[in-house]
């Protein structure tokens, strides 16, 4: 391998609602992905698929009432597919805005849905990554409780490297 | 933080007997520490604790008859002890050759004894480590066995970024 090949390498970030994979950005952006490398960042956001939301339902924070198996209404489904895409469109934008200073690196995003750790697995290999960077404990608390933890499914079944961020917690000195 | 400070980091790469955290290693060269960049690079080797040899004597490995729980005769700590230090050298002598085009990095070495899960933890906390490298399936087809997944463990319970990586596997086009 050329020593150029190490600076166009695309590097995929998995980004949700928490502070801690937007920490993640950060963190590659000042180690990893530099100015001027021609490197492509691409932006994951994954929507969660239905599943996630029947759950919620049947603990009544949907005020529809729902047989357990039945499928929404069009007006829900409708709701669900408008909030999820305006959440999608503000993490990525959060995210773009941590990119802003970047030079010369190309930057890509992506929407997918599904349930993350297949889908951040599965682009992984179809987006050609050479490194995955996510959070620790990321991808919502919500989802967290019905998926597990993703990024120890996505270390262990990436193809690539991977690189794991956690946010530091806040030092009780600076409190 | 100044964009100086982004170069002045800790890495911390564990290395062991296999192949994948030599790649580790490499790739950490290629993607993570760079020339001139005044980063700390310190290779750390985990010597086993004597519980994984006694797991060994079980089996019949050892030939010297030993009682379950029994301690070793000062012949055979002196044995192990000797074979232990001598595989440690030789890991840290090719992890360092690996790292002799290096310029202006400053480049430490350590190694220490116990679980690999628990002193790669402990380690990357004393010595202010700021990212930890490590392979996904290192350290040992036997110590595995016994220990359970390192990289699984280490990438939970550090505090700092962790980035794992997989030896990618001969491609069959080219075999």
């Amino acid at each position: 391998m050329s020593e150029e090949a190490k600076n166009e390498r695309r590097v995929l970030v998995a980004v949700d609602e928490g502070d801690e994979s937007m920490y993640a950005l950060s963190w590659s952006l000042k180690n990893v992905v530099f100015q001027n490398s021609k490197d492509t960042l691409i932006l994951l956001y994954v929507k969660p698929h239905h599943g996630v939301y029947s759950a919620l339902d049947a603990t009544g924070i949907l005020d529809e009432p729902q047989i357990p198996g039945h499928s929404y209404s069009p007006q829900i489904t409708a709701a669900i597919e408008k909030y999820s895409q305006e959440v999608a469109d503000c993490v990525l934008q959060k995210a773009k805005k941590l990119c802003k200073d970047l030079q010369n690196v190309k930057l890509e995003t992506r929407v997918e849905s599904g349930d993350p750790r297949d889908v951040i697995c599965d682009m992984s290999q179809k987006l050609g990554a050479d490194l995955l960077v996510m959070g620790s404990h990321g991808f919502g608390i919500l989802k967290r409780a019905f998926l597990g933890s993703v990024s120890n499914y996505c270390s262990q079944n990436v193809k690539c490297p991977v690189l794991i961020v956690k946010k530091p917690k806040p030092s009780a000195s600076t409190g």
